[in-house]
């Protein structure tokens, strides 16, 4: 390809509002052009990076016998009504009408399309295990799409999806997928990679796995432990919380004039903040209730958490006016000497439990209790695991030092259970002749976001470097002439020779100045450079560079030069694998 | 792959309402299912296949240098208002908001895509021609999805687009991407297709070229001529019209009682039809306006002209009521003597020429002229070419006489001048620096449908017959043994082998009768059967057969077998090409 004709410019300024460095460069080197918000055209230097990644994710689906499928985006609406996601589903999920009036959806995954399909094709235990996949459109209409590439509403998804009899096969399969995962990324060449138990969110299910890479930009907090295995998003993850043990004492009313926050009264108390318990109120907008949680003085509450306990799309605090309504008074607020709980769920955090003759609110003005002991004085309550995991907390499994990252999701895995196979009522005969609901997995990657992780771990200060595995071209070739000399003729015989060669190769032969070239190339970032000019033409020889390390020689085009190039990208390819 | 592991069953049922042999062959052979009107999931037999297809038309698009890229399906309004074909665009084009009511279009074709990339990037004339291409989905509402793949509201495209900056170029590129599109259906083993001039439809533009399968059961109705190289869809075509000559003779009224159509009045009159005028009404939905074309009594109008003509998205004959109001008599209406014109448009097709002294209406009951002259008693008209081609017409260029075929389309490609770079306001430098507007082509193949039209070309009684550059497997190996004996162990090795050789095999080892299994792979299509039987495996000869031709022979363990199976793939191969 000559770079005169290729189609998306070198440009100097980045896109406004961006903070991703993948954004940045994907977007100054003429990979990506924004059309809307979170809506990408991708150039041909993006496209051919992007086919080299389907490439292969398709090798490693394959490996684990993937049958390749291709499922439509419009899905009749009845399809997510069977699922209850029609409803469940905020507004990330695109509605229409067609012309006939009748609703549909953007496919924004396709586990209802797989079970339909399931339905009508499954009727033997002989036809199980097995998994399709497919490369399609998937379309969230997120709130905040930023970030280039990494948080968009309309992108290419590698989606897998696995039927299994039992759990020891389902099990089986789940970790080969996880494996495949891992080898992909590590052929596309990314290093700093872990996978993380996660939220199951919106598909529900029994256990996920989300594929993470550390990044310091990144959207996801991480809890890691550096000594046993334990890795959790932050939304799910947990902790061994410290205990404060005392001789329960009898509940008493006490006189807290002016102190209303924790500290206050963690102070005026001459208690530790660990041993008050904190009211923290909610309004649930989707099913329109308030909110009282009673968590230890000194957690917050994990939202994503305290949402799936209540299958809840949306959350926000309640306002005093809310909360006065329920009888609880902002400030003192108690579960104790409440008039009513009408309309009010109270929820207990399992931290609670923790601490002995707590200090909670009086549901009175400047009155608290003290020795408040929820077993003995609040016997009926629910204990629920909702706090999120603060900074400095010990590992839930091991009890050494949690550490806390920054991660960018490059993919996820989850066991689906029966929730989509029983909304389908898919059943299959057993060998026994009896009827079966088989189990789901689906796994998930978007290629566009694995494309910007590559970036986002891979570059310098001048512009993008490419893994060879998933480079848009191999090799650079800058000729640094301006004339049609002899400089010239040598790059374009090289040029054609690298083709015949099955080499891929960019070709700088535009007629611009050196310093323009070279910026471009780093820019640009393909893993192998090659320098032809005036100067080096005169001792018959060319300069190879590498766009990482910026090693530099010359190979003389007396030698098996060919052969040499061949040999740096194979190497450079062997940097990507496990 | 193993045949008792592959998702989709073999069927005995066709569709409900299916029409088409693809439909219904591919439906029952487990290629594809419904999800909706017009919505399919392409199972793996049908993926496979379709990836065959796409990477032929990849290698096609890249001999004549296309640039790959993936526009976005989601368009914003603005896009599609700029070229003014967010209204003139009906039904067919899906519309919604997204969470911030902000309106979308899904895609149907991505010139708007396109022309907003061009905008950002062409500065220079150095950068023309190029041509970038994609395969993407595609989304259009159509009123009438039938057919299996060939009509379809959610559709992968290959859809490509070309920059040129003068007339010359242009079309010299025009014709090489004619030519890449045969060699594509020629390599996806179709035989009887040709390329006609065809309507520029919703693209506008100039010149548009269609490719169409010859196929009886085919939607489109094609003028061919078979002397020259006259060939055109008959939404477009044309003909040499008989011309009646007379010397013109004076106007005049004449009472004809009861005679309301026009046979009638002829037969009446004594004159021929073709020496009468017929008024014809519409209404124009679109401009809200009432039409009265005036033809040869002989003629019917032609729709897709008319629509053209006037712009219109949808026409409808006008009713008695709407005629009256003009000022027109319906059975006897005329041009001549209308009360008012207002709010009514009249356009006169040139057949109207072609006679002397004809026979109009007199807008009175019972009442007609003779003996009307076009120019001299109408000097003031507007003529178009409005006719549809009668049977036994004969060509406009050569005179020889015209053939009527039925064709299914499988390409168009469209010379769509500076439609769309003059909306988007492009321009770039010319080597004098003066800015020019470049021009474009766009070139389209469905990918599903050209899958579908290669089923309609090629098939029997029994079931689909692949050619082999796109089956979805080379061999079909079929073990009729139902025991775990010597039959079963040469297949399960015969099976292996295979695979190691590169060859793609699907495998039936299932315990079904040699009946179900003999059926099931002539219902599939793939067109090397491999047999292996109790009986054939004590003569240590296995059979191989084509499903095409049903020829069949024995080959020997001992012989170099893997050599002669090589050979006869390569040998079905070479059937593929031009």
């Amino acid at each position: 390809m000559k770079l005169s004709k290729l189609l998306g410019n070198r440009l100097k300024e980045a896109p406004k509002d961006a903070s991703l460095i993948s954004h940045i460069l994907l977007y100054r080197a003429g990979y990506i052009r924004q059309n809307a918000a979170g809506i990408y055209s991708y150039l041909p230097l993006a496209y051919k990076t992007m086919k080299k990644i389907i490439d292969i994710v398709r090798e490693e689906m394959d490996k684990v016998d993937g049958q390749e499928v291709l499922l439509p985006s419009m899905n009749p609406r009845e399809m997510w009504d069977k699922t209850g996601r029609y409803q469940s589903i905020g507004s990330e999920l695109i509605r229409f009408q067609d012309r006939n009036e009748k609703d549909y959806v953007l496919a924004m995954t396709h586990e209802e399309a797989v079970a339909f399909l399931g339905k009508s094709e499954l009727f033997s235990y002989k036809q199980i295990p097995f998994m399709i996949y497919q490369f399609q459109l998937k379309f969230r209409d997120e709130p905040r799409s930023r970030g280039g590439l990494v948080r968009v509403r309309e992108f290419t998804m590698k989606d897998a999806y696995s039927f299994h009899l039992d759990d020891k096969d389902l099990q089986e399969y789940y970790y080969k997928v996880h494996e495949a995962y891992s080898n992909i990324f590590s052929r596309t060449g990314l290093k700093n990679y872990i996978s993380v138990q996660s939220d199951v969110g919106m598909m529900g299910g029994k256990l996920a796995h989300e594929f993470m890479l550390l990044c310091d930009d990144g959207e996801d907090t991480l809890i890691i432990c550096p000594e046993c295995e334990y890795k959790a998003n932050k939304e799910i993850a947990r902790c061994r919380l410290e205990e404060f043990r005392e001789k329960p004492l009898p509940m008493e009313k006490v006189h807290t004039p002016g102190q209303k926050t924790i500290e206050q009264v963690a102070g005026f108390l001459d208690k530790k903040i660990e041993q008050t318990g904190k009211a923290v109120f909610y309004y649930d907008d989707t099913n329109e209730q308030l909110i009282f949680v009673l968590i230890r003085g000194d957690l917050e509450v994990n939202e994503t958490k305290l949402k799936n306990r209540l299958k809840s799309k949306e959350i926000r605090f309640a306002t005093d006016e809310e909360i006065l309504k329920t009888g609880a008074y902002p400030g003192y607020a108690s579960i104790l000497n409440l008039k009513s709980s009408d309309g009010l769920k109270i929820l207990i955090d399992e931290s609670v439990l923790t601490s002995d003759n707590l200090v909670v609110g009086a549901n009175e003005k400047d009155y608290h209790y003290i020795n408040f002991n929820l077993k003995r004085d609040y016997p009926d309550a629910e204990i629920f695991d909702l706090y999120s995991v603060p900074e400095n907390s010990v590992c839930p499994e091991c009890g050494n030092k949690l550490k806390l990252s920054k991660g960018i999701e490059i993919g996820n895995i989850f066991q689906l259970g029966d929730k989509y196979t029983k909304s389908y009522e898919i059943q299959v005969l057993d060998q026994d002749g009896k009827p079966q609901t088989p189990m789901m997995c689906s796994y998930g990657i978007g290629i566009g976001r694995l494309l910007a992780s590559v970036v986002e771990e891979s570059h310098d200060e001048n512009g993008i470097i490419w893994p060879m595995s998933i480079a848009p071209f191999q090799v650079h070739l800058l000729c640094l002439s301006k004339k049609e000399d002899a400089a010239r003729k040598a790059s374009d015989d090289l040029y054609k020779e690298l083709l015949e060669q099955g080499i891929e190769v960019l070709y700088d032969e535009r007629k611009e100045s050196p310093g323009i070239k070279f910026a471009d190339a780093d820019l640009i970032g393909i893993p192998v450079q090659i320098i032809i000019s005036d100067r080096n033409i005169e001792t018959g020889e060319f300069e190879i560079r590498l766009r990482k390390s910026k090693d530099s020689r010359n190979l003389s085009y007396s030698s098996d030069y060919i052969k040499e190039i061949k040999n740096i990208i194979s190497k450079e390819l062997s940097l990507c694998r496990r």
